[in-house]
């Protein structure tokens, strides 16, 4: 998975400071996480052809998170887009798209599809060979979920070096790849670990943000790769982060060690805070290995 | 007056290309002039201190032109706010923006107030001592409205190179800009017109964006010293433009030059054009007079 930060910081956007959208290629797919104001035009500083969306996620109602979808929905409809795109988010969404789009007689001319979630507890939004997606349910001031992808790995790998001059036809590989020996045209038959190596590891990839801080989300983000946990203020505003249902960098951490993740990244940082070092420094006491997102880095994972 | 272009470009908005908003700074006033996403960064950019903005005006619910509203007014919340703030818009925006505001729990703790529009017919939306806004009705593919500002100039100015020594009161200064003589403390009566100038003369600027070739709009802005006219269009594609409602430099030029105005300004270029000038070159050849809006650059009227 490669996760490309469109924008990482909380509340109004700012000359050089975008609100929180993620893209996160897989296999197969370009998943939008959030979209904030200008979500658009960092998907075309971004360089990566963003017509391939086809599938975004909305955490929350509140506008650093969403008000850039109605821009690029309308864009796409201006781009001439054919391909069907499927909304995910609270209840409510479809209505505020779909007022808008009709006010301005501008029904997109591809499939604009909603999944409304209500839910309180993970539901499965979507699934494909490669990769499934689940909903977190989170802890703020209004109905909020995380998202849990996770990558399949059913698939053997050839392993081309072992493969020599072997004359092999299309099913075979889609027997090796299935972990099945094969049988060439003469008769032979050849075990399957022989020719293949086995499947990459599954890799997760768990995004939380908002959430005040919500021990019920260690048991489904277990030992995931890379946690990213918003961590909007330092422990010298606990209060207002109490107050206003959001985390500090020690929570974060916190959920990050008690969840054994493998990484632990921050964002949705206040503006108040200009050294962004410290919410490393404040989360790194905690849990180890602390990543800041910033807007427009990519990371592997 | 003094104008600046936050953003001047159609449809879809680039890295480096914002869709329609301008402010407009008049004596004691600061207006918006519709709002596409990513107007709050253009106007952070602008240095100009935008929270005095008190009255946004918007065209139509195309969204080049408002998407950005709901961010701006979300901003305003977050940044404390107290000052109401009235929207003019077409029939609808107070649904959407409410609608938002609702799903959010985020109501404004400032003042919000809308007045709706429907007419089709000119009519007066604002006006204080210094200056009266109306609407423009244009002709595009929803309902749309251009806006007229008119500055008023009924006070005449101080001489004060006139005044010498004399020791006037406040309420000495009041009748002479109010035109009347003035009785000093001696009884000696002194003309006002020995120490007034006449008042600045009256200002006018009309916005028209986004319109067909729409002539039943040249009487409404016979003469103004400024008409910012969209040209969406070069005439090479002014199939296009009749199609979807827009116009070319050229029919710019004509509204321009039948309504006698004292300088055009175009804007609103299709995406399809890299060469600005072009708009300029097919403008001069049916009026003299013609400047380009560019994205951040200001204006005196």
């Amino acid at each position: 998975m490669k996760l490309t930060i469109l924008g990482c910081h909380s509340a109004t956007p700012r000359e050089n400071k975008h609100t929180t959208s993620q893209l996160l290629e897989t296999k197969g797919n370009l998943f939008l996480i959030d979209c904030g104001e200008g979500t658009q035009m960092q998907l075309r500083r971004s360089k990566i052809k963003f017509s391939r969306i086809q599938h975004v996620f909305i955490s929350h109602l509140h506008g650093d998170h969403f008000y850039g979808l109605i821009g690029l929905i309308s864009t796409f409809r201006l781009l001439g887009r054919t391909a069907p795109m499927t909304i995910y988010g609270p209840k409510g969404i479809k209505e505020i798209i779909t007022l808008q789009l009709k006010l301005a007689k501008s029904w997109t001319n591809y499939e604009l599809h909603f999944r409304e979630l209500d839910a309180t507890i993970p539901e499965l939004l979507y699934e494909d060979e490669n990769v499934s997606v689940s909903t977190l349910p989170l802890d703020h001031r209004v109905y909020t979920n995380g998202f849990l992808f996770n990558t399949k790995s059913l698939k053997r790998k050839i392993n081309t070096e072992a493969l020599g001059t072997l004359n092999l036809k299309p099913f075979h590989y889609d027997q090796l790849q299935k972990g099945l020996s094969i049988e060439l045209e003469n008769g032979e038959t050849i075990e399957n670990h022989i020719l293949t190596l086995p499947p990459d590891p599954p890799k997760k990839y768990a995004f939380c943000s908002d959430t005040a801080f919500h021990e019920a989300l260690i048991p489904e983000i277990k030992g995931v790769d890379l946690l990213y946990h918003e961590a909007t203020f330092l422990e010298q505003h606990k209060d207002l982060a109490k107050k206003t249902k959001h985390s500090t960098a020690k929570e974060a951490a916190v959920i990050a060690k008690k969840a054994e993740v493998k990484q632990l990244m921050l964002g949705h940082y206040s503006n108040r805070y200009s050294d962004k070092n410290e919410f490393v420094k404040e989360a790194s006491s905690i849990f180890e290995n602390v990543i800041l997102s910033e807007d427009l880095k990519s990371f592997s994972i």
